[in-house]
């Protein structure tokens, strides 16, 4: 099902069951697989590829328990010129995925999102919302991204690494502060950081370790909790 | 294709390519996403909200090496009021979420488990067999909730935290216990819980701890093996 | 929509909005669910399962700041007899599933790796490139199995484990070389393993340990970093 007030631009191949809701647009050149959902207002650029399966332009919801409630209307999910997302990924309003990024399989990017040119979002990786995530950085796969983050240019982040922006764990109403990861930091797999640290510049997190304080500037740090072996 | 059995209520809105199997009941006020697959028998109440791609009422499989076998004929999925769903979900037979119930995109919800009325379950979560999750739960982005786990009322539970079950990982036919979380309990993000242990009521444990014993109510535990900090 | 050239066996049963792409062959006795799509080339032995919702065969994607780039001509992906796929997975070309092989539902197989016969991939399961899995080997929900790794036969990984393939976080054109995990080893929930490691036969790693070194045959390890507990 097409929308009429689509607009659609030249050479898009369009799989079978595609939905394509009010307002969208699409630019040339553009792939769609097979059962996309591109929800209304969204806006493809041209040469960009969208696996099968995948939802684009999905609004917020939430239940009665959930402190933070879905805003005021968002704007539209805006996808830059030569982006890839792959198969079962669902890709919030509001965010912006800026040209030559890569979303891999099954991974969810949530509203009010950035994310920079060339990045790479790994497969099974999630994003909250209010974060923003700069230029060339990895994110590898089954990453947990959580909300109120920055992550700077050149950022690596290996797999299953794991984020948290409220030290009360829902206790009450305070202030929300995921991690600051800055320039050219690598964090390795399974790396747990807790809400509100700084990651310096160039500065390592070794696999597994459980980040407690602040790392500075091209410092490396291990273990649970974490403690300095390189300054 | 909907079956003629169907039985749907007033006010319900269907997206493209939904599918509607055999004596499935739907109440009043409901929105089907697109491409929704609603398996044989699923119960669904009223004022609720399905996102696209999502599959509700599956049925088990197995291969001959899986220990647990698909049991006897499982009961209907059974969906109350309010309860909202995310897209690219899936959630099987014989398991009932209670009324208000969140349940985030990319998880999945296996038979013979119960949400209460409420609670959330986070995106990318996954809750296997034979658990049971109380009221105002919080269970965050990522988390891994084992089979044979009782999770009470008002816990939280932090992003991507792992749980398990099986003290002897497969080597014979032992009998399987998931960790038992009192009331009020918070889990930090990417804590690892053993199998058999309980966590009692208002206690705290750390982001990134390994809990290889009980914690006691009220008590807080932190570090791999957990250590107390606080009694 | 099922492509003239796709060759189809006795007693297959087809979902709603099934798409055949072309050049695939299915055997006798299949079950394909509602909305899957099966790409070009694929081939399928009988009595085998798919569930809803499924991507089999899918092509290799990049953008421009990824390392490893799609190689030439992927071979088609090849499905054993009695295999079993769950819901929303995505499996990619160039892959072979031994016979028997059982794939949970949100999972994902790369290009260039075989699954032996009769071993279990869990739910939300990753398993990247160039990977090689023995038979009857547990591979547990959530689990993050990364390129380059060789897992031998009856291997058992619990729940979220993590995986890693490069010592230099992307800082460079190093070898990857993923863990080596030989027959019979165990592997304890949420357990980190750095690159290049090998667990030794009959090892056994608690869960929650950071695996930095090799692992001798029969030996346990626990703690973060991993040390000896028992030889």
């Amino acid at each position: 099902m097409i929308h009429p007030s689509a607009i659609i631009g030249d050479q898009v191949v369009l799989g079978e069951g595609v939905v394509i809701e009010e307002n969208v647009t699409i630019g040339d050149h553009v792939t769609i697989g097979h059962h996309v959902v591109i929800k209304k207002d969204t806006q493809i650029g041209s040469h960009v590829e969208i696996a099968d399966l995948t939802v684009l332009g999905k609004n917020t919801s939430s239940n009665k328990k959930m402190a933070r409630k879905p805003g005021k209307q968002l704007g539209p999910l805006l996808i830059g010129d030569h982006v890839r997302v792959g198969c079962n990924s669902v890709i919030y309003r509001g965010t912006t995925l800026e040209s030559g990024v890569f979303v891999g399989d099954l991974s969810s990017i949530r509203e009010h999102v950035t994310i920079g040119e060339d990045s790479i979002i790994g497969r099974n990786a999630i994003v909250e919302t209010n974060t923003t995530i700069g230029r060339r950085v990895t994110i590898q796969t089954g990453c947990y991204i959580t909300a109120d983050m920055i992550i700077e240019d050149e950022v690596f982040i290996g797999p299953c690494c794991s984020t948290s922006n409220d030290m009360y764990m829902g206790m009450g109403n305070y202030e929300h502060q995921g991690p600051i990861i800055k320039k050219g930091a690598k964090i390795g797999n399974n790396a747990t950081l807790l809400p509100g640290i700084t990651i310096g510049e160039n500065a390592i997190v070794g696999a597994g370790t459980v980040v407690v304080k602040d790392v500075l500037n091209h410092h490396t740090v291990v273990g649970n909790p974490s403690r300095i072996i390189k300054k």
